[in-house]
């Protein structure tokens, strides 16, 4: 039961942002709760679906520089099938969040099978959003590696605001689930500082604020590759749902 | 030079989100202003690019209905060359930024040639962001009709936040560049409060709160196209900047 829980939270860590619904988070429904669906899913991960956080060739420099920095320190299973533990561990990420998050094939009624994860819709390797998530738990932080390609353009040369707040979402949303399970977002609060030019490689670091009953408090800020220039700040909160309530929609 | 001011201006319209520079916005460049840029500036507008802000196929009837409550109270030219004033004004949408804003051909050195806006980078009619924007300048408020398609996903079967965050940054922004020219976000702050389900029709209002200087303040709602269901609450800052300071990045 513990491992098929942890595949969930998984799955859900490629969500990102999530929103909720007040009323459904006041009165939970009790016949379609985490338990219950937990108890009917299929095998996960059974067809071997694309990593889309794994290295391609469209990564420039600093992208796989920083992608071996932080996947060095990762924890691993050895040649011998022994767990090797590690400060650092590596989320997947895949382009479509329902088959990994619940097994897709019980909500086929309420989702086009074309639906596509907002962050990865975009095949061509270096084109759109490329990205990599490590989580740390004992530090209680994440750090996100962010390659910003050529369609994300905002202001001239520059990537757009949206999906700079995208990231953030992503980050923040990945982090809270990694910390308390599946949750939707409830707020952004994001200062822009400077702008990221189109093609650059960023640094997006979220840390865990407090949890509250619910709620998951989480910051977050975008800095260069180097660390030197702060782009953007922010704060997130997040609140747990139960996978039946996400289900309802 | 008043009409190509106001050119530059629609331009800026689709550029949604522009994160600004602090240490910029304190000492702006004298060299490079927006009237001299003006005053070398080409031809707008020459090679008849897609306005993606028109109706296409994908348009679903809430999406086309609303269009046409609109766009009936717009101004137009007639005929026979006269203007007909109207409440709103439907605002053109283009896949780039840069060459309806400042004539693209000067900032070839710092752009990549394949650059493309982020709400308009993927040309499948209904895959991803419809909308149109239609400004009111008399009651300083927009309107923005926008149909989620199934690459925009984040939760399953509903919209990813971070593209709900996209359109509520090019939104306020447009609104923000109609009442105060050139603008760049400076912060968004987004309280999530009923997931919008793709596929669906949304509107998106925007309202001017206050201006004070440089600042510019806008709040915005996103509700369920009848407006009976509230989606999304917004607060939105913008930043007055020359199109020099855009240029230096």
């Amino acid at each position: 039961m513990a491992r098929s829980l942890g595949r969930i939270f998984r799955g859900f860590q490629s969500l990102g942002s999530l929103a909720f619904m007040k009323s459904e988070l006041s009165n939970p429904p009790a016949s379609v709760s985490l338990k219950s669906m937990v108890q009917t899913l299929p095998s996960l991960f059974s067809s071997n679906p694309r990593d889309f956080s794994l290295p391609n060739p469209s990564w420039g420099t600093e992208m796989r520089q920083l992608y071996e920095h932080y996947n060095s320190q990762c924890e691993a299973v050895t040649d011998g099938g022994e767990e090797q533990s590690g400060l650092w561990k590596r989320l997947p990420s895949y382009n479509r969040s329902l088959k990994y998050a619940a097994g897709g094939v019980y909500l086929s009624k309420i989702i086009q099978a074309k639906a596509r994860l907002f962050t990865r819709n975009i095949r061509d390797p270096g084109a759109a959003f490329e990205y990599v998530i490590f989580a740390n738990k004992k530090e209680q932080r994440c750090v996100c590696i962010f390659q910003a390609g050529h369609l994300l353009e905002g202001p001239p040369g520059n990537v757009h605001g949206g999906a700079i707040a995208t990231m953030i979402d992503t980050v923040t949303g990945t982090h809270a689930c990694v910390h308390s399970g599946p949750v939707m977002t409830a707020n952004l609060n994001i200062n822009y500082r400077s702008p990221i030019p189109l093609g650059s490689t960023v640094l997006i670091e979220s840390s865990l604020d407090k949890k509250e009953g619910r709620k998951t408090f989480i910051s977050c800020k975008v800095t260069s590759a180097d660390g030197a220039r702060l782009h953007t700040e922010a704060t997130a909160l997040f609140v747990s749902i139960s996978v039946g309530q996400l289900m309802k929609g």
